[in-house]
């Protein structure tokens, strides 16, 4: 029996971090060792809560530091993964940034437990064999018009048959400003490509907003308008999702339980899910999400801005799902996101992706360029060292 | 024009932590200076966490440090306090702890400027008159019936004409067990008090498990059951409450933001929703979820289980709802959460309590003896000191 001895995160950031909507400028990983396996996880969260989320000393029953519930126990089979997210999830009720730190946690021992029993996550979930996905081409708008133009036109350039453009100037502006941004869009993308608009929440819960904006994103033919609102609004979303037509709402990126996405595919109207693995609880959760998603017909599509770590573990949870759908495949990231892993998950010549056959999560980190990205880190409380980075080796 | 010059959180906890469900055993306490006044406030949160979401390096631009959405903000009037909950909102979106960080800062903001404007919080939030409250005597279970038969006649002794009984061992063991301690809370308090249970999420979703408690729950005239089910399982609640006859539900004390709140009052079936103001964004965001109830015709009660700095905090979002409604009223603290404060809101000798008349919260922190309970923290990153723990001084 294999148990778990330690439970690392790190904390990676880029020299400069941009006051922009790029979420791969800092990044959260995980490494889990149980017997002789290593296992390597991402958390898309804010690294130094979420690592003080690891170590803080107890609260009470209920708010327990998310180690506490992970160092120690077994990992043999897939319900010992279920019962460590159960345990988090009870012990650290009352901690809210545990779901964040859970979810990397999570992806590390799936990735570790495939490696001990020689089998890609896929397969530990019950999938047979993982379906190709059209990737779309996930960037930030340009400032002008003309940079949306030129971002869409090299993704076409490049192959990819979708694109999805978000945040930046979208919705700040005037409904005209928004309108110019979405025709350069497509323009760039060409008539054929798949084009989708992510609004980032912009417009908080307001439905007015969104609906004046419905017009030119139906002119271009965009598949579905992301995040009008914040994950909460369900009647926004619902509202909105009555007046759309032919363009549906997509969202879910802010859920971080199953709870809050099977409430949104239940409650908000919408054409897609979108769950980010390394923010809902981890493949665990993020599985279970897909399997409602599927019963509701609700397509479920993964949400990913940062390494092909994290695009790998998000991959996962819907690999049998809905043949051919699209998934987010991010194309402007930072270096470090890059750098961190050894492999890539790269469109093939049908320009589908597909999961790797090797066992785990079929991506090794690359260590010696991870630490040229590594922040110092030390927590401590009461005289004691809660928390001092780790050395980062394999 | 007064600008926040200063937003300081300290944490503070007794010398043992106990691994019962007894949240008043640490304390994040929150000050803010604006002006010539002082604030305080207190987040129902684990501390290290909502520090390090108040003062983490940005991540991209919707995940700042909470500290940045408050610092050098103006604060003249209550249309301040509202913006800088929606920049918190905004520019912390991705920071999932941050919501717990805006809420103690969030109460600190309506302590500072009722003492700026010279007037109590509940009259700046437009109540004419607080209604005064039915305390109810809020409490852990006995490890045994005996014990939770001792307590309840203690608090009946005591004047209390309502009792709550949660946690410990109930919902963990048989249900025969639960039923003998159930019936023994009803003959401590005697057979006319209010009796409340809450089985702190014990189970989780499992309807079944709640169901075969119902009858012992109905032969005790239990007047609400808590927390069946974690705050996300709104099908469980509503499946639940279509069984449980005279017995009421209640739940929302995991709540981090007012929609969520909204979708149990408009999804679970609720008998009461209940919101702690140190966890959904302060006052600010607990008054929407009163004003939202009341047109629901939901009773809202408050979650208090620390110091009478927080429940001054979270009376006053419904200090002028259902004439003679229930509040929970901790009455077992530790000795932190009594010595934080000079002033107590103490039940008068109609057994009723009363929110204060003076500015702001009317109560004062009582800073020499919360010294005794500091807990010296650092936080380092990157060469650079992000947090070392201020001098507690008023």
């Amino acid at each position: 029996m294999a148990r778990i001895e330690s439970v690392d995160i790190f904390y990676l950031a880029m020299p400069e971090i941009l006051d922009i909507g790029d979420g791969s400028q800092d990044l959260t990983l995980v490494r889990v060792q149980a017997g002789e396996h290593v296992g390597w996880g991402e958390c898309e969260a804010s690294p130094l809560p979420t690592i003080a989320a690891l170590v803080t000393p107890m609260s009470h029953s209920a708010c327990k530091p998310v180690r506490d519930s992970v160092l120690g126990q077994p990992l043999d089979n897939i319900e010992d993964i279920h019962r460590i997210t159960r345990l988090v999830r009870e012990n650290s009720l009352d901690l809210l940034q545990s779901d964040h730190t859970l979810s990397g946690i999570d992806i590390a021992l799936w990735d570790t437990l495939g490696k001990s029993l020689s089998a890609p996550v896929w397969q530990l979930l019950g999938v047979s064999a993982p379906e190709p996905r059209l990737p779309y081409a996930s960037q930030l708008f340009g400032d002008t018009p003309d940079e949306t133009f030129a971002k869409c036109r090299a993704s076409h350039s490049a192959g990819y048959r979708a694109v999805k453009v978000g945040w930046g100037p979208y919705g700040r502006g005037s409904v005209e400003a928004d309108a110019d941004q979405v025709a350069a869009a497509r323009a760039g993308l060409g008539p054929d490509g798949i084009l989708l608009v992510d609004a980032g929440t912009v417009w908080g819960d307001d439905v007015s907003a969104a609906v004046a904006r419905l017009p030119s994103l139906q002119a271009a033919d965009v598949t579905w308008l992301e995040e009008p609102f914040v994950a909460g609004a369900l009647d926004s979303y619902r509202d909105l999702g009555r007046q759309s037509g032919s363009v549906r709402l997509a969202g879910g990126e802010g859920c971080h339980d199953p709870y809050a996405a099977r409430t949104m595919i239940d409650h908000a109207g919408l054409g897609f899910i979108q769950v980010d693995a390394g923010r809902i609880g981890g493949i665990t959760s993020a599985r279970r999400v897909a399997e409602y998603a599927a019963t509701r017909g609700v397509p479920y599509v993964n949400h990913t801005f940062t390494s092909h770590l994290a695009l790998s573990a998000s991959l996962q949870p819907f690999a049998d799902s809905e043949v051919g759908s699209v998934c987010e495949y991010p194309v402007e990231p930072k270096s470090l996101a890059t750098a961190i892993t050894r492999d890539h998950i790269l469109p093939g010549t049908d320009g589908m992706i597909r999961l790797s056959e090797r066992p785990g999560l079929g991506i090794d980190v690359n260590v010696v360029a991870a630490r040229a990205y590594l922040v110092d880190t030390e927590i401590t409380a009461g005289g004691r060292v809660l928390y001092r980075t780790p050395d980062l080796v394999d």
